[in-house]
């Protein structure tokens, strides 16, 4: 039968308190089987402040954010971090050592954790050792990198004998989504401004190119080689109205992963949609899409339960599982 | 990293040789990670026949097929047991524990075993207490039930913060699906032939049930009662061109499962449907439906690497990392 948690709620701690991190806070509050006991951000408008009130939750009081991550760690002693601070691995892998060496288990946003594996081997060995050492778990999930660009592309191969070539599309009309996502792929600037922060680079969606690695893994793919490119959507008005990004993967000359995220400003038919070339073709459409803020949220706190109790280590979610949402009571 | 099979192929054995299996098998002998050393079919017109020739391979010899199937995993000893003779657990239970006694893992296309414990209690406690003893692993699982109807929603649902209810629609247009399918929703048959085969059980789609009992193990509901309901589709002529099959599961009174299956000669828009009712909501769509036969093959061969090596018992999709499909190769 299935795995659970045993009778005793989760000590939990929140390790970013921005949208996404709240959001989580929130969700992770609802949540029986966790008991959030502790958040942490470094940012001076979050630090004291009582972290319902830092939730947006209409509750009072709740212990003060803490400026400190070690200090909050070492105090605290979470089994369980729920980690929101940033995209790229570089920059978070400190806070996350931080958070192994305390001994806790870690669920993390950030995107370039969710297969690690490629595009940094070394950190990505020294996290896994760590964790092992220390007797813990780590991942990184969410909606995408996470969930319907990659586990769910995998999940979906389960009904096919052989499987010749990947394609996935995920449409966002970010006209509906939040404007630090719309600054993310450059809605309203001039393409010579999308030129320059393309060669700049940590420009478009993050985890496109871990979706097709995660995908290629689970498919027993050893990709030749993944490139992604990235392409301005042109408003009427010749702006940028958002970004049309690509990665193609291939492997021995033939592409066998074709990824594409386009976001943009009124962006035509939302969606996610998988289709899978093989014995037997799939083809599989979400309309709209899966709406990225509450869905990370989701996976975040819904693969809490898989990883908390799991052999120790760097997972990726094709060793979990399914991460399943929770039924409610009428 | 993704649990594996070790380098050495896994001794197989395959049960039941109908059409079913035979695809089963066909799929095994294409695989790297199985060594399919042995077939087992009582029916007097399988036994002896060269194994490849039974399977519809064009190739030569293979071992002569089994009658007696005890016999077989005495001589053979395989690691793993692929099994599709039976849709009923208590007509094949005595096969799965043969197999589990011989020191078999069993992956089986059994559609009352892909979530035996409410229908079959003790008969599921009794397989999983002799899967213990022995060490080994049985799943019950297929395309549908196995995947459509219940993994699938399961795994689509960990985008979700909370559900509140789920339906799932599966449509087939049996004019393109095997003869012996058309008869099991009754296609044909007037309508008082079919109201008398519904009096009489045993007919329609097996495994309904246990696709919304499994849905709902995974999101957490114990369901206060489960219905199912058999209403002809009636054809221009007057006669049944085949099957509407609804369950409906309730929790407090409330309807939060619906799942319907409709399976008849002409049917519209074949699909398969996903609609969760949550934070946030979700529809997912497979135009024209996964279809049956190369499906269930499949994800019984793609299960297989995730239950050989599994802690031992009686299994359920809910319990094992994603089955995923096999890349290949250009």
């Amino acid at each position: 039968m299935t795995e659970s948690f045993g009778t005793k709620p989760v000590r939990t701690l929140l390790f970013g308190v921005g949208t996404i991190g709240a959001g989580i806070g929130r969700l992770a509050v609802e949540r029986d089987e966790l008991d959030l006991v502790a958040a942490v951000d470094s940012a001076p408008a979050q630090a004291g402040r009582p972290m319902y009130e830092a939730l947006g939750l209409d509750r009072a009081g709740g212990p003060a954010i803490e400026a400190d991550a070690e200090q909050a760690l070492a105090t605290v002693k979470p089994e369980l971090v729920l980690h929101a601070t940033g995209s790229f691995l570089p920059d978070v892998l400190p806070q996350l050592l931080a958070c192994v060496r305390a001994g806790a288990n870690v669920v993390s946003t950030c995107e370039e954790l969710s297969y690690p594996w490629l595009r940094h081997p070394e950190l990505a060995k020294q996290l896994d050792a760590e964790a092992k050492a220390h007797g813990v778990a780590v991942l990184g999930t969410g909606v995408n990198p996470g969930f319907v660009m990659d586990t769910l592309v995998v999940a979906l191969s389960g009904v096919c004998q052989q499987i010749e070539r990947v394609k996935i599309t995920r449409v966002v009309d970010v006209a509906t989504r939040r404007e630090q996502l719309q600054r993310k792929v450059g809605a309203g600037i001039t393409l010579e401004e999308f030129r320059e922060r393309v060669q700049a680079g940590r420009f478009g969606h993050v985890g496109l190119k871990e979706s097709c690695w995660l995908i290629a893994a689970g498919l027993g793919w050893q990709l030749d080689a993944l490139e992604e490119t990235f392409e301005p959507v042109v408003a009427s008005n010749g702006s940028a109205a958002g970004m049309l990004q690509t990665a193609r993967g291939t492997l021995a000359g033939r592409e066998v992963i074709e990824g594409i995220v386009q976001m943009s400003i009124g962006a035509e038919r939302p969606r996610d949609e998988i289709e899978i070339a093989g014995t037997p073709p799939v083809r599989l459409v979400i309309e709209g899409g899966v709406p990225g803020e509450p869905a990370t949220a989701a996976v975040i706190v819904n693969a809490a339960s898989r990883v908390v109790g799991h052999a120790p280590g760097l997972l990726t979610m094709l060793d979990l599982p399914l991460p399943a949402g929770k039924g409610v009571a009428p």
